[in-house]
């Protein structure tokens, strides 16, 4: 039996299972301070003997596991996190912990079992709370020297809105998440009806950000997941908005291969940070 | 004996070499039209008998060596060159003809004899007639479907200046190149002098460019080249806005370490492309 952990701003995510895709038991948990939101975790695990133990965490942390600092949150981006390691927290489930980001793990995930079989280049983005982008090269994640932060490069933004990233303001994540979506229109993203102008203004922002995407990366697919993008009906407007950004610079594939649902719906993360055991 | 050809989109370099560091003999063509300059090119190499010819090139255009188009270039972006097959063109001079872009070449010679020894993941930004960008993961390019068109990514702009890219408008190559320069203030970049507030908005622009780069790649080493980065004072400055934009958001190394001049100063283009023969 292995265990995986889908650790996130708003919730986290348990399971045991036999292998990423025959999952025997998952518990949704409230993502809190973090003395109660391990207690939880750690709870979960004791009725169950697992071999070992995959973790998608939120970051920025240290995932270079030869680092001292494995496991360590270094940035407050969720309150009263900065500074827990996750690791050494969760080390009294299993000592066989595999750390990545929660972003990576959902890669992994669609690689392995969903909409990204196969994929050279592919990138699995998360717009929700934050936004966040994990990419696979060949099923391998690309780390770089400490992970990719890609949520927060600069984009630009045609009115006067300030972004609501604390670190940057009018960061991709800033300007286009939930939470900002919430202070620019006063009420939250999912109460928001489909033909509200603020789904185009988002599609304006999330283009932007995957044509900067494909223009760093070049992927044959971008999977978009998180609570945002159960907006279905974004997918064709952030299609369209792409093609007339990019102005068939390079050669893209067709724009529905490359810019796709996830095919493990909600679970791409849950299913990835259990295959980081494998 | 090897070859190498560093075609840019306002001069040619050639050379024949014993080895990339041991330079026999080099010439400076100037880029005109497709069938003039390649006749210079050409005319080059009938003196001397090469085992095999590296060719860093602009772009876009297809480095994909299976592919039935290997060599060809897609877009205008040097005008006269659409649609102009590279390998084909260069064909008689050498039957073994080994291709990359421009970018990924000069960041592998910097790789190899200059200043990104080492690195893990390397980037390598031009910033002249255009802004290219290479990075090397390991030593190995990071090309995904296509190439990488970095230099074609959006960015904030914080004035009604109107960039000259042709595709895109405000894109970074179109807001920070040499030519954008020449528009904005009226006056070549070269004849600015170093007090002159140009220097200060270019630094500017540059950085949220790297800041881009930080989030999307996490690299260990950004070397900077090209006619504009010949004015050494951009960074200090350059450096200082980086630092200020990221905000310590993760950690970076010390940044004189991470944003650097190239070791090979105006060599890294040619020496890379001799390189791609090894």
């Amino acid at each position: 039996m292995i265990g995986g952990i889908e650790l996130g701003g708003t919730k986290c995510i348990v399971a045991v299972a036999n292998n990423p895709l025959d999952i025997i038991e998952k518990k949704v948990i409230p993502t809190r301070d973090p003395k109660s939101t391990i207690s939880d975790i750690v709870s979960f695990f004791n009725n169950f003997k697992i071999s070992s133990l995959g973790v998608g965490s939120f970051g920025p942390l240290v995932i270079n596991s030869e680092s001292d600092d494995y496991g360590l949150l270094v940035a407050e981006s969720k309150k009263g996190w900065k500074g827990v390691n996750i690791v050494e927290e969760l080390s009294n489930i299993n000592s066989n912990i595999i750390l990545d980001t929660d972003v990576n793990a959902a890669a992994l995930g669609e690689y392995r079992y969903g909409a990204g079989k196969l994929s050279e280049t592919l990138v699995y983005v998360t717009v929700g709370t934050g936004i966040g982008v994990g990419i696979l090269l060949d099923g391998r994640p690309h780390i770089g020297n400490f992970h990719l932060e890609i949520g927060h490069m600069l984009i630009p933004n045609s009115d006067n809105f300030r972004g609501v990233c604390e670190i940057h303001d009018n960061c991709w994540e800033g300007l286009a998440s939930g939470p900002s979506m919430q202070t620019r229109w006063g009420i939250e993203a999912s109460k928001l009806s489909e033909s509200h102008e603020a789904w185009v203004k988002e599609a304006d922002l999330l283009a932007i950000g995957l044509v900067n995407i494909i223009s760093n990366h070049s992927p044959d697919k971008i999977i978009l997941g998180g609570g945002v993008m159960n907006q279905k009906h974004l997918f064709p407007i952030l299609r369209l908005k792409v093609k007339e950004i990019w102005n068939s610079y390079t050669p893209l594939d067709s724009l529905s291969q490359l810019i796709s649902e996830p095919g493990l719906e909600d679970n791409s993360g849950i299913v990835g940070s259990l295959s980081l055991t494998l």
